[in-house]
């Protein structure tokens, strides 16, 4: 069904975090109203928003209720009931799709997808039982990662195992997690970096892919993406033909960002799928000719996908709570730098309150910065 | 004084037009909450405030009550009584300041202030009855133009004189704007093109200035801005250095419009300034590292300006009232274009309902456009 949404209609966002912020400034900078939903009555979207909804995401009743109550629905929060989801999906206009989602809220169904679609990932396996932890470490030579299978992110629920000393150290941890769900067991992947891209679909088939952003993560939390460098063209192909096949296998409407593991013989493996805006995505929002959350706006509006072209090399920097102290510090030194603080309230360790977006003419200037910067280096050691 | 207003702070904007709105989404991006007073309950800032304030412009404790409510006050609303301004401003943090804008209020005194700083201006003569226009016009040659000295706006209360026979026919007209209020006679500029810049200075002395823009006028309300041409040296040194001269003489904190008559010689006049974001700066949420929007509240908040570069020629062009039907096509021919949509209500003929704003890495591709397409064409004989 092409449908377009036009100018005045009201747009429902499920979630109503930074993406959730974030999507409804550039909804509202087109025309459209903007209706949010959350648990937190003090969601930095809700600000931003013309109206609220304050209601856990498993009311089946009041999320019907809301997204019946407006023009087209989408979600930025990706942890909703399958059964659900598919309910929503059913009720009310939800362009976005729920197939993405679906194989992506449980990492076992998630790789199995990507393997079926012909897409690299690290070996894995299901792990129940420690006896199944057991078995599946013939499998899997260590170092591995045991993750939960549902609702892990920023490095939550996972366990790093170096060596079989370190799998009997931490014996009670594991044990911890088995009790509350399913664990995946991963192989590590001893790769030379990370990086994503964000890449969006319209109704017409149009798929436009972001460019690739280079990404560092800090104790599982992301702390900067740079864009601009050079890739070979083996490797970009390799990585757009992913973007593309998940496009179209997953039915993508609006935009989804994906991580990739790259190995020092430029392997490429899927680490992760998130079927929304993404952090490593923000630089989007400075460096492009149009951001990832325009981007998604104009494809579940029903309208076209913009062409993408990167104005200038940029680096995107994760502010989190530990930082704001430090923020007014740094952005003296980098005044030229974007600032974008998500208003969110309390200011928790780990938590992201903001990010900060650089660009340059000349992508080694922003390298250099990124890995030779003392200020950049006390703000990583923050993290 | 130099106050930092920090993230968290609320930012007072009187006027809730489409400056406002775009005002408050740059604010609340770097985590300012956004207060919004404005005499239309249905503006369209209201609907991304934190909190709203439905009074006249005139309502002397309204206005008080809300600049004292707020950590910092800025305004896009120009028409405030000069008296009730000065006491805003004595009663509340206004970095803005009312230099400029008590200067620009009234026609004939912003002329006089532009020429006593060394700023050339057309010719102009101060009329308030029949006698007095006879006798401006032994000063001031026909063709010329007759405009209310106060509160006009995109081409509203002027009469164009061509010839003697034009003063005859339009004597009526004349005589009603008599009625009202003081008028300007100026003389007839026959210039090649106008153009515009933003100027921008922020707490600390730095003055920053966006690109030339050139702007097409049609029946006074702006059609066009096009971004990115190479103007000589000795043209940008003489906008530029009279661009610096108005902030510095005009104690600007924030951003301030100005737009210039260029003639043939490459002779310049200033023709109006507006202290605040401009119509024809709108280009600058695209096609520059750093709008116009963000540099103004940089500018108030007590931050420094960022270093401006241009990423790429850009072209805005309005969406009036009228245009609005025609929004869906024009947007498919060029779908690269990023639609701004202000959610006014009410699509009045001549009224402001929106932009659209195109960037090409090649300025001819632009112009071009401008000049040659035929669904612009069209878009302009709308009117």
């Amino acid at each position: 069904m092409t449908k377009v949404i036009q100018p005045g209609a009201m747009i429902g966002i499920i979630g109503a975090g930074q993406l959730g912020k974030m999507l409804a400034q550039s909804a509202q900078k087109m025309g459209y109203k903007v209706a949010m939903y959350d648990p937190n009555p003090t969601s930095c979207g809700f600000a931003v928003a013309h109206s609220t909804t304050v209601a856990d995401f498993t009311d089946r009743e009041a999320l019907l209720n809301f997204v019946q109550s407006v023009d087209v629905v989408t979600y930025e929060f990706e942890n909703i009931d399958g059964d659900l989801l598919k309910e929503l999906e059913s009720e009310s206009y939800l362009p976005q799709g729920t197939d993405l989602l679906l194989n992506s809220q449980d990492r076992i169904k998630e790789k199995k997808w990507l393997n079926q679609q012909g897409i690299p990932t690290t070996d894995f396996a299901e792990v129940n039982t420690w006896t199944e932890l057991t078995i599946a470490l013939k499998l899997i030579n260590l170092p591995a990662i045991l993750k939960t299978t549902r609702f892990g992110y920023d490095g939550k629920g996972q366990v790093f195992l170096k060596d079989q000393a370190d799998l009997e150290a931490k014996q009670s941890d594991i044990e911890a997690l088995l009790e509350e769900q399913s664990l995946i067991l991963e192989a590590f992947c001893d790769f030379k970096y990370e990086v994503s891209v964000i890449v969006s679909q319209d109704l017409y088939g149009n798929i436009e892919i972001f460019p690739i952003s280079q990404n560092q993560h800090i104790n599982g939390v992301l702390y900067s993406s740079i864009v601009g460098a050079n890739y070979s063209e083996d490797l970009t192909d390799q990585i757009y033909d992913i973007a593309e096949k998940i496009a179209k296998a997953g039915k993508l409407i609006g935009v989804c960002g994906i991580e990739f593991f790259i190995t020092e013989d430029e392997e490429v493996f899927v680490n992760e799928i998130a079927p929304r805006p993404h952090n490593t995505g923000h630089y989007t929002l400075e460096a492009t000719n149009v951001s990832q959350f325009d981007q998604h706006i104009l494809g579940i509006t029903g309208r076209s996908l913009i062409n993408i072209r990167l104005f200038e090399p940029g680096l995107m920097i994760n502010i989190l709570g530990q930082h704001l102290p430090y923020v007014e510090k740094v952005s003296q030194q980098y005044p030229e730098a974007i600032y974008h603080i998500y208003d969110k309230g309390e200011a928790k360790k780990q938590r992201k309150m903001g990010h900060f977006t650089l660009t340059k003419p000349d992508y080694n200037q922003l390298e250099t910065m990124l890995y030779q910067s003392t200020s950049l280096k006390a703000w990583q050691d923050l993290f």
